[in-house]
């Protein structure tokens, strides 16, 4: 219980933090932290909280990477729907505060709220084929770094930044492409309070990012053998 | 005593430096560092004085930070008092020699130099609620970082990283609310030397981060326990 | 085998990932990532892939980094032509995806595709001989990191982070001489797709990283010598 | 002899990597890096040599550094004189290998060559008696962060990022003041090429780092008495 409460805050701080950033400061006139600040808010969430919760519940704070984690072997398959869960409603939880303080202001409106989407909902315009090739290969690469940097044949203490920092350089490459999701939970939270076209498009941040952790899971456990 | 002055020296560098780029280098024309700029000045200032001093005093540089070790467990009720004085002196100097610094040149009003503020001294005009929810927030979740990262389960050695980069973080997201305070100490010092409006809003600066420090040292407590 | 399975997908990430973030953010309208934002793009590819392969192939990504470390004494000359192969198959396997998401929207035009050049293919317009001297001073202090930090006197598990964060430094300097290579698989991969005068201009890209790498491989065997 | 030679690589390369920014990318045409970008490169250049060459020389890159851990009792008298030397030799060829490169395009003019000034020299137009005490204050913090943080006491391994991240947010302070030297090297080199008001102005450079440098030697000295 103590490990779901933990993902739960975990995962309503990733989107507080990232999807926050981007809607209350990416654009802010002249002073904006465009999408190299949004890029970093993302990633610092998770080295943050990896540190933080780390040692508690794992930190994964994504269906994708729980799924990628236990095709990988190193997660139990019966943890699996109580963490996405717990994820879920802790992106939904952030998604609320954050709707709260973005709406305390004169004449706000929401827009997209930090949504994922394509073609028309894509920032750049970018098709449901190249989104789904993005958030495939994308997630495929997180969940690499997560299986490799948590290796016990790797540095320790090191993950939560090579975690956090593969988060940060997802999003340096791939905001334009679909607003960068890589996470079920932080594109349904968002989703959900901007409706519309968001909703009807929120199938594929689930389909492709868990394809995505699977190859991984199933890759990294083929170049690790020994 | 040795710590008392570790505080100060820490609490003026925080100052100094994180507002510092804000008055300074923030909006120099074309090549200034905008926000994203100031976030990484903040957190940077806490990144080195962790390493610098942390062994001397604990880096604390900020009330709130004093009590939510307090409430979680780690900080000695005694030297509470002494650090938030330390803190307070140590940001009024910082501000002494900021103001020294920005004043050396022609023509310069110091307008609100670096004040936390809601309402009209938002900078993205955000009402009061929204102030506070964002300062509670924000501050129970540094905390939050603080005790996961500093917990002896953590990896050793990364805390003063985590932490500071949750400085970062948090200014990525919360600039345009309240100038992002989460720290008594910086607020008091720019409002004595801003005065007006910025004077008449400290108190919710003070609240705000100790009621989010609180929560935080709670909270802790409860997922951490075995 | 395994080893150079690793090779590929790390430089397949390197290139994805660094003239990813050039060709779909760097210039997206006002809030693009700019040259700070692929800098960071280009450096955290091999920050994250250092602590998530590092243990299985070494994370050389990069013709240049194998000859170095070879020179240098710490890498299998055996090893050097697979290691190669693997390089810059994988670079082209990266440029291949990327190619795929960048055309996936209407009225696109690759350009340069993030290829690297002088003289009238330079971004700044720089001559050749600017650019003979930047790739060779660049790689060389490239590969002095990556043997210093990789020493066993250097401290233990830091060496991805020194990596990793020196090419960042290096295309924050060089990006508008030759749009930064010191690394021969990354120039080929881009050169193939994007022809003409980057395809003449390659050879530059081989040789003088090349010969930057080797020089350090002997300098640094020098100073480090007891 | 070979740690001379260890100094005069790694001043260097502050000096091509710091100022190289700053001539060659800083104001790029709408991509270029700002003094954010500007900030971290020469941060990162203490980053990357110090766990290149720190095992090597100490990775001192800089004459009030050497002086500060003199004082601070850490470095031995008789290596001063000869480290200066050879931090200053470095730094000169530094900025001629940046020279070489700079010029190497039609129409160029060096300007300044990112040399430090005040009064009209700096570039906010900040007077001496600013610069001063913005050169002395920032270099007793740079040095407070050496030596604390490389202290026994202090985690192990992390003094790297600590003092490089330091350097970077003394940047993101005091670009707009003085152009930033904390550095006497770094300042002699660029103004010998510059000439004119950066030559007449260089004493400040030496003078307010070195004062500041003894200063820290002294406080932390105290401060970690036990």
């Amino acid at each position: 219980m103590k490990k779901l409460f933990a993902e739960f805050i975990g995962t309503l701080w990733l989107v507080l933090g990232g999807c926050g950033s981007a809607v209350l400061a990416a654009g802010f006139p002249e002073l904006g932290i465009g999408f190299v600040g949004v890029s970093f808010a993302f990633g610092l969430t998770v080295v943050t909280m990896a540190y933080a919760i780390g040692h508690i519940s794992g930190c994964h704070l994504n269906p994708a990477v729980s799924v990628g984690l236990w095709i990988g072997g190193r997660f139990d398959r019966k943890d699996l729907v109580p963490y996405i869960i717990a994820q879920v409603l802790g992106g939904l939880a952030g998604a609320g505060i954050l709707y709260l303080i973005a709406t305390g202001k004169a004449g706000v409106d929401i827009g997209g709220f930090a949504s994922n989407g394509y073609g028309e909902a894509s920032p750049g315009g970018y098709s449901m084929m190249a989104a789904l090739v993005t958030e495939t290969v994308m997630t495929f690469f997180f969940l690499m770094v997560i299986l490799g940097s948590t290796d016990s044949k790797a540095p320790a203490g090191f993950a939560g930044l090579a975690i956090g920092l593969a988060l940060v350089l997802i999003h340096l490459i791939s905001i334009p492409v679909t607003n960068t999701s890589v996470n079920p939970a932080r594109s349904t939270s968002q989703a959900l309070f901007a409706g519309g076209i968001y909703l009807q498009q929120l199938w594929l941040f689930w389909i492709a990012p868990i394809i995505g952790a699977i190859l991984a899971g199933i890759t990294y456990k083929y170049i690790s053998k020994e």
